[in-house]
């Protein structure tokens, strides 16, 4: 029984002068004791001087794969600038320069040479009404600082309802923007390189476990990886444009590409309204992903709010110049896009690069760098669903475990969760996504809506409490930028659903409630698990008898010596259980050697200390299990001791080396289980631990 | 606080006048309490009583798939008798005789026409050596009817390390034996039916699948299950060569066959000394599995012996007398082995049958069934493998589960080990074992001559204590049976290994002796822990002050409540520690609203009883872990404290659906964990359930 380094001598009869129990100042420094200090810095101090014992601990491979563990107190280091956000958040909206004009020129297309003209006309309301969501989330972002996503910006000025919507057209428009993502990028890869087809679906997996991992790694990680190539598909590119651009300013309008664009096809359709529309519903994809800088503001150093605008104002300059660049010089060097299942098809900015410049270096560098922003423009979606869902279980819609900070300060369950959506829907769809695309853009937009209508309501709110009955100025200025962006979005959304509604939009539309209601059962769990925890009544003092102890021992060893030691300095009233029959019918019992150790060992001490003699029970395990006899003796000392509690401690072997699990019964984890499970509410659980070797450093995980 | 059900009405200040603890005797026959009425059945039926609620507990899948659990007191009604014991442990040797005679006379074949003239002179001796072996057997099992197989025999008469080598002899040759008998039997069934031969490995493991369970709901289920195909292959078997024994009887000599025989292959090689030893050796290979009703004796009920003797009588009468018939037969019509590898092939027991009844009803019953005996030879491997186990678990050469009976009585995990032995070796080599065949059989043969050695020895050492000096009578009768029996099983190892050296059995030379050192490690890591655990002091009591008391709280809800009488119930000196910043460095902190709470319900409701107040530490986790700051606190505490106990109480939230464990972070598991691996030999920890539901009914597993 003696505790190794135990160096008191007191005997065990007189209650020894006790040590204060507040640790002494000088050499504690640590904890603050709440009721006479209040809570210091001092708590900081000592969590963090916890070290495990030099005694080389093993590399986690999660060290090597995520790096080493960050205090809270770096998190301020881990803020990114706007030089790493334009990579994070940027990727999705400036890789859409790429395909978004693509999309609106493929539906002009059936107009054929008509078409031609009319490229400018559709890209400028796009870009006009980027101009204008531009306007409204640089507000949001200022009005919502900490957390400005549509998420937070309903929540509080349009209710729960419509909060949860947003959330809901937001996570499944993230979770579909990283599969089309990546399985857009490996296409454009594929189709660039067909000997890597057969590759398709593991390249897929690939690039989605490398954002992954960056992502954990962090988001400060993550932008600093995926700088080189945004930075080189914008420098690139506008390079390539900007010349263009020059060229066809001094050429007086007439251009003559340096290798020749496809040739116009033969119109099948006549330029309509409905044609037109559809043509701008499908260009607008290209403004998904502008709403993540909003969402991911928790990831911008301060001053946070000139951050989020500095990249904001990046990416949307970029994309803005970008389309309209594009849309000009397509219609100057007569560009349409190609039909993407015909043999031979570039892309139109393939066409249009190939067309300004050739195909010479600059064209492979523009082209490398546009396949890696789109293959890593999933990246987006890794930094604003996470920080979207920290917000959403913050109000008890989402699991806990998604509001709580991984080991590199990023919230590692979303990424994870995000992650295996992702890949399963890459499975599914066996890296062939092209199918999910109609259910896209309309969750984005369905949320810009949202969000320009809490902005409106917040405008409102702001002009009557500020400036009741008056004019408003820029207030009312915001207010007008915000109702504008609403009725914009919400025309493009309406235009988006009808136009895709029967190639699977509706998909959407049935998922989102389903969506809504998973969320709000959360909540539900997490309303009645508050009920029944909460806990207004002050602390009960009425019943603070000594609990029965019940030592279960398999034989008397020094394990059973602890556990008794144990047991008998917190009450006086113990039982031992000695199981017999354990290991089936016929193994050897060793009971009548116990019973007289037991005389011997135990009662004889305890009767010379004078203290209660603990008592030996032997049950018969019928089933070879430990929890059924000792549950039946726990059930009958309820019913003889209505009110006491009762402990069932157990020695426990803490197994220290790989193979010790193999060489023991999972009896004792098998008996925690059970008792917790049909125990009683008085039931408790003492596990007595015992190590054979000197207790483990603990790993630097 | 108040607990439910609660009727006491102490007052919390006077120790109130406490129940006797003893269980009354009236309503409470239960458990014995030792010292004083030493081990009653008693404590047998408390430990049947306790039954889950009625509230209908779900079927367990398990359930299903064994049957329901049986109780230890139920093991006498699941034994068997020699009816269930024939198929149980017979289905190896029984099989033989089919295989045995066709190895020896493929040795032959190569003699061509002078071979056929040799099959009943190189059966003889085999049959021979089967008597001897029967009789050696026969004594083996009086002399050690609780575990009569090589091992116990070896153990007891030779020492441990001639055991060892039995038991690892005995392992492999089981584990071979199951892998080997299978895929021989799945082999002999694509064989007659080719259109399942893309089917081999499903098959085998299907079958494997099959005997596995139906050996886990117990040898006895095993039994009854495979007797009819058994019974059905020795019926129909005896009868086809009973009537050609009759008909050579009867005819003279010279026999017609219904069906023409293969014709007899030309001669490549003169008879000689060698090819007759080597066909002995391969004719040998139909008695193995003999040892396993030597093995398998706890399967038997009473009376033990009559029961194993008949058993082992009925199988060696069987395997004998086909043996014999068969070579008889074969030598009569000019049977001789057919190339397997050729076109056309057929076994000479189809060539056999066919010769005697022709290919009718007959013919297809006999080898249909001889399918099935093939196929589930491996019955034998799981009835003898989980008890020889069991022995050598009990002896600490093998991990203790090995030596724990499962829910239907039998030794589970031998069952389930060697089951993923074959299923292993099964996938390895695709269903197809053939190469295995060589490593087999010398195993089986080294344990005859260690299990017949070890009896010479019993029977030595019996005749000087019963009678020294004397001739010693039966007893020495008996001893030179086995000696016999050990003279011509060491000239059979010996010839075997020589002959099949190069054929891989040089791999069983090796693996022995690694399978050695691997049971001799095994017993040194429980002779360490016993060394570290054996504990012959009497019970110290010179340290009972009782713990500190630390309750990890992360907000006050009644959780803590309950956690926090509970501790006042056991020590007067309380640290109730709560975390800061655990889910991350900008999570919401409620420690001053919690610090308010403390005042008013926690230290004045202890005041005013009068009782030392908990105090209230409030600690960063920086890493978002609990276990480091409270690390960092106990070592504190063990520094400030020395000599006394440190416990750890944690609320825990019993996850009784399914969903829980995803709705909350599993850092209170993690917790545990930690404290069990890097806490201190002072260090307790205690887990105070709470239940949002009413404690499940515990299912019927």
């Amino acid at each position: 029984m003696r505790i190794p380094g135990d160096r008191a001598s007191e005997s065990p009869l007189t209650e020894p002068q006790r040590p204060p129990l507040r640790p002494r100042k000088r050499d504690y420094a640590g904890p603050a004791c709440m009721p006479s200090a209040g809570m210091q810095e001092g708590g900081t101090a000592l969590a963090a001087e916890w070290r495990p014992p030099p005694t080389g601990p093993p590399v986690h491979v999660l060290h090597l794969l995520l790096g080493r563990r960050l205090a809270n107190r770096e998190s301020e280091e881990r803020k990114i600038g706007a030089f790493e956000g334009v990579p994070a958040m940027g990727l999705d909206a400036i890789g859409s320069s790429a395909y978004g004009p693509e999309a609106a020129m493929a539906v002009l297309a059936v107009a054929g040479v008509a078409s031609a003209g009319w490229t400018g006309w559709v890209m400028a309301p796009v870009i006009a009404l980027l101009l204008l969501l531009f306007a409204s989330y640089w507000q949001t972002i200022r009005a919502y600082p900490g957390n400005g996503g549509a998420y937070a910006v309903t929540r509080a000025n349009l209710g729960p309802n419509a909060s949860l919507l947003a959330a809901a057209a937001l996570m499944i428009d993230y979770v579909l923007n990283v599969a089309v993502g990546i399985s857009a990028g490996v296409g454009a890869l594929v189709s660039a390189l067909p000997s890597l087809h057969p590759y398709t679906l593991p390249l897929c997996i690939g690039i989605l476990a490398l954002i992954t991992i960056a992502n954990l790694r962090g988001t400060h990680d993550a932008g600093r990886l995926f700088a080189l190539p945004t930075y080189l598909y914008i420098g690139s590119f506008a390079l390539v444009l900007g010349t263009g651009v020059y060229r066809s300013l001094g050429g007086g309008g007439t251009l003559a590409p340096v290798v020749a664009p496809a040739p116009l096809p033969p119109a099948a359709e006549a330029i309509g309204a409905w044609l037109l529309l559809r043509a701008f519903a499908s260009g607008c994809t290209a403004m998904t992903g502008i709403e993540a800088v909003s969402n991911g503001m928790g990831a911008f150093r301060e001053p946070r709010v000139a951050v989020g605008h500095r990249t904001l104002a990046t990416i949307v300059i970029v994309l803005a110049s970008f389309l309209a660049a594009t849309a000009w010089l397509a219609q100057g060097y007569h560009i349409t896009a190609m039909d993407q299942a015909q043999a031979g098809y570039r892309s139109v900015l393939a066409q249009l690069t190939g067309a300004v410049v050739g195909e010479g270096v600059l064209y492979y560098v523009t082209m490398g760098a546009l396949l890696c922003v789109l293959a890593l423009s999933a990246n987006t979606s890794f930094v604003a669903f996470p920080r979207l869902c920290r917000l959403i279980a913050d109000d008890g819609y989402l699991p806990r475990p998604f509001a709580n900070a991984g080991r590199r300060l990023v919230f590692s369950v979303g990424i994870g969760y995000l992650s295996a959506c992702a890949a399963l829907l890459l499975v599914v769809f066996g890296g062939i996504t092209d199918r999910l695309i109609p259910l896209f853009a309309i969750g984005a937009f369905a949320t810009f809506t949202l969000s320009q209508a809490g902005m409106v309501m917040h405008w409102r709110r702001v002009l009557r409490e500020r400036d009741p009955g008056g004019r408003g100025g820029m207030d009312r200025l915001h207010l007008l930028t915000n109702a504008a962006g609403m009725a914009a979005s919400a025309i493009a959304t309406v235009i988006m659903a009808v136009a895709k509604f029967s190639e699977g939009a509706w998909i959407t539309l049935l998922v989102i409630p389903a969506v809504i209601l998973l969320l709000k059962t959360i909540r539900g769990y997490y309303d009645e698990l508050d009920r029944n925890v909460r806990d207004l009544r002050p602390l009960d003092l009425s019943h603070l008898q000594p609990p029965v102890v019940l030592v279960v021992t398999e034989e008397w060893n020094r394990l059973t010596d602890k556990a008794l030691g144990l047991a008998m300095s917190i009450s006086p009233d113990i039982i031992a259980v000695h199981l017999t029959q354990l290991a089936g019918p016929d193994c050897e019992e060793k009971w009548s050697e116990l019973r007289a150790q037991w005389r011997r060992d135990v009662e004889a001490p305890a009767r010379a200390a004078g203290r209660a003699t603990p008592q030996l029970h032997v049950l018969t395990a019928q089933y070879r299990t430990i929890h059924e006899p000792v549950l039946a003796l726990v059930q009958e000392l309820e019913r003889n001791h209505p009110g006491r509690r009762i402990a069932v401690l157990v020695p426990e072997l803490v197994r220290q080396r790989w193979y010790q699990p193999l060489m023991h019964s999972r009896r004792t984890r098998h008996l925690r289980a059970m008792l917790l499970k049909h125990g009683g509410p008085r039931l408790m659980l003492i596990s007595s631990p015992w190590h054979l070797d000197p207790p483990d450093p603990a790993p630097d995980e």
